[in-house]
C-alpha cells in the first residue's frame, strides 16, 4: 500500500518478516503516527495481535504464521519432536488471542501441517518459514484478485459505504472490500466512500487514513448515520470484509455489520462481502464471538477537571459496558460474496468453494 | 431527578430560573463533573443550547422559553411595541440554534402568543415569565404521566434498550423514555437497560449517569452492538424519545433511531416512542435535519505523539466527515407512541391528538 511520508510515497505491506523479526505497521498508533512495530519473539507477536497492533482477519492470520515460523527458527536447537510439540503449544496460544476470525485457524493449521512429517528441526524451521511466506503471498494475490473481480460490481460515480477497516491494513496488502474500492478508483470510476467510524476501536479512521494515502475521496460518518444515507439512496453498495463465513453463507464480521445489512436490505442497496477463501470455515460449529474488555467503552474519552484536559479515564465510577466485537449476518441479507475464486451468491458457496 | 453528591442525594431539575438568571445542569461536563451553568442573558442561553450545555427536545424548548422571559424582564424599560418586536427577533435567534426539534417552536410560539395583545412592557415581561414557568411545569407533569402510562407496556424482568438520552436531562424532569424506565423500576419490575453510546456526542453516558443516580441496573453498548442483542432477543423493548413527530406518525429523532427501528422490526421487538404532545408537529413540511460540525467526528479523540497523551486534535490532516444529527423513522416501524394523553399506535395520532 502507498504510505505518504512527507513528500515521499513508499510502498508497505501490513506485516512481514526481516530475519527472525516479525515486523508490522503499528495500527494502534495510526492515524496519528506511522510507525513499525518489531516483534522479537512469538510472545510479542501474540501480544501485538491481542492488543490490535495488527488486526483484520487475514492480517492476524499471516502475523500468527510468521510468529510460528519465528518460534521455529529461534528454537531449532530443540530435537524435532520437542520443537513440533512446542509449535503446537505456540499455535494454540496464538489462536486464543483473537478467537473469532477463522483465517488464523486455517493458516496456522497449514503451517503446522507442513512441519508434521519432517524429521529434522532445521527442516521444520525452514518449512514453517516457507509456508508462512507462501500464505502471505497468497493472501496478497487473493486480495488483488478480489479487487479486480469485485470492481466489476461497482458502477461509475458510485458512492459506496465501508464498515470497519477491510483495507490493506487488515490483510497483507490491497484489502478485501477496500481492494474493490482501490481497483474501481484506479479504473477512473469516480468513487466516493462513506467510512463508518466503527466504535469502539474506530477502525474507520484507519480506512480514512488508507483512502487519504491513495487519494480516494471519502468522509467519515458515525456508525448510526449509515441508515440516514441508505434510506436516502445516497449509497450504491455497502462493502464489508468478514472474519468468518459459515458454510450456509452466514457472515461473522465486525459488530454493526448485521444492522448495516438489515438496513441495506430494507432499502434495496446491494450488500457485498469480500473475503479470501481463507475466511471460509469448514463447519458452522464453535463460532465464538469475542467479547473484548468493557474498558474500550467505559474509558475511551476522559475528562480531568483539575487540568481541564481530555484524557483516558473511566467516565464515571459505576459505569458498566458490554462489548461484543462481532455479529452474525444471515446470508439472506448478503447480495454477493467476492472471493479470489469468483463472485458468488451466498447459496452458491457450498457448491463453488 | 436524584443527584448523588458525596453521600447526599439532592433533587434537581434540568433547567430553571432564579431571578432573571436561566440555570441549567451543564451537560457538556457530565458524566465527569456535576455543575450548574448560569446564563445571565439570552445570548448566553442561545449559546448554551447551541453548545449542548442543555439538550433534548423538551429541555431546549423550556430553556428557550426561559431565555425569552429573561429577555423580556431585562428589557422591560423598552416601549411595549419595541419590546415585543425585540422578543420576536430573540425567538427567531433561539430557534436557529437547533432547528430540528419542534418543541422549541411550539413552546416559544406559545410564549410570544401570550404577549401579543398586551399593552404594557411590565405585563409582557410578567406574561412571558408566567407562561415559561407554566410550560416548564406542564413538561414535568407530561413526562411524569408518560412514565406512569408507559410503564404498563413494560413486563417484569424486562431488558429494554434506550438510544441517546431520553432522560430527565432531556426534559425538565423524569424524561420521556427514561420516565417509563424510572416508573417500571419503581414498581419493582427488575428492569435492565442497554444504553447505546450515541456517537458523536455520547449522550448514552448521560443515560448511564442518570440510571446510576437512580440505582437502575444497566450497561453501555456501542451503537453498532444494538443489533447483536436484538437478534438474540435479549431485548424486550426499544425505547426512544423524539425531536419531532409528524402528523403521519413518522418520527424524527437522534441519528441511529432509524436503524434501531428497522432492526427491532425485523426481530419482532416492540419499538416505543415516548414524547410529550409538544413534540408533535402540526405539519410535515420543513423538517430541517441539522448537520452539526464535522469536528464532532474528526476531532473526538486525539493522540499527542510528543507527550504520548490522548487529547483533542484532528485525527489526520485530510480527514473529512459528515455529521447529520437526526434521522426519520417511518411510522411502520413504530409499535407504540406514549404521550401524556395516552398510548397510541402511530396511525391513531391524527385522530387522537
Amino acid at each position: 500500500m502507498k504510505v505518504r511520508i512527507g513528500s515521499e510515497v513508499r510502498e508497505y505491506q501490513t506485516v512481514w518478516m526481516e530475519e527472525d523479526v516479525v515486523c508490522m505497521i503499528d495500527q494502534t498508533k495510526l492515524p496519528f503516527e506511522f510507525s513499525i512495530y518489531r516483534a522479537k519473539n512469538v510472545e510479542e507477536v501474540a501480544e501485538a495481535i491481542r492488543m490490535m497492533k495488527v488486526r483484520g482477519a487475514p492480517a492476524i492470520g499471516v502475523a500468527a504464521c510468521y510468529g510460528l515460523a519465528q518460534a521455529a527458527l529461534q528454537n531449532r536447537h530443540l530435537p524435532s519432536k520437542e520443537l513440533k510439540a512446542f509449535l503446537s503449544k505456540v499455535a494454540a496460544h496464538l489462536l486464543s488471542t483473537r478467537p473469532t476470525a477463522v483465517d488464523m485457524q486455517n493458516m496456522v493449521t497449514r503451517v503446522l501441517g507442513m512441519c508434521e512429517d519432517l524429521n529434522s528441526s532445521d527442516e521444520v524451521a525452514q518449512a514453517a518459514l516457507c509456508e508462512a511466506r507462501k500464505i502471505a503471498q497468497e493472501n496478497l494475490e487473493a486480495c488483488r484478485r478480489i479487487g479486480e473481480l469485485g470492481s466489476s460490481l461497482i458502477p461509475k460515480n458510485a458512492k459506496v459505504m465501508v464498515h470497519c477497516n477491510p483495507g490493506a491494513l487488515g490483510t497483507v496488502d490491497y484489502g478485501t472490500a477496500l481492494s474493490i474500492v482501490r481497483f474501481a478508483h484506479a479504473q477512473g470510476k469516480n468513487i466516493f466512500v462513506y467510512a463508518t467510524e466503527t466504535r469502539p476501536w474506530l477502525q474507520g479512521r484507519l480506512t480514512s487514513w488508507e483512502l487519504t494515502q491513495e487519494g480516494i475521496p471519502h468522509c467519515l460518518i458515525v456508525d448510526s448515520a449509515a441508515g440516514y444515507y441508505l434510506q436516502r439512496r445516497e449509497v450504491d453498495a455497502v462493502l464489508v470484509g468478514a472474519d468468518r463465513i459459515l458454510p450456509n453463507g452466514d457472515v461473522v464480521n465486525k459488530i454493526g455489520t448485521y444492522m448495516l445489512a438489515v438496513t441495506a436490505y430494507e432499502n434495496g442497496v446491494p450488500f457485498i462481502v469480500a473475503a479470501p477463501t481463507t475466511t471460509f470455515a469448514s463447519s458452522s460449529s464453535s463460532v465464538k464471538v469475542e467479547e473484548r474488555s468493557s474498558e474500550e467503552i467505559t474509558h475511551v474519552k476522559g475528562y480531568n477537571p483539575e487540568l481541564g484536559t481530555i484524557t483516558h479515564i473511566k467516565i464515571h465510577p459505576n459505569v458498566n459496558a458490554r462489548n461484543p466485537s462481532f455479529d452474525l449476518t444471515p446470508s439472506k441479507y448478503v447480495t454477493f460474496m467476492v472471493t479470489e475464486k469468483g463472485i458468488f451468491k451466498p447459496n452458491e458457496i457450498k457448491r463453488e468453494l
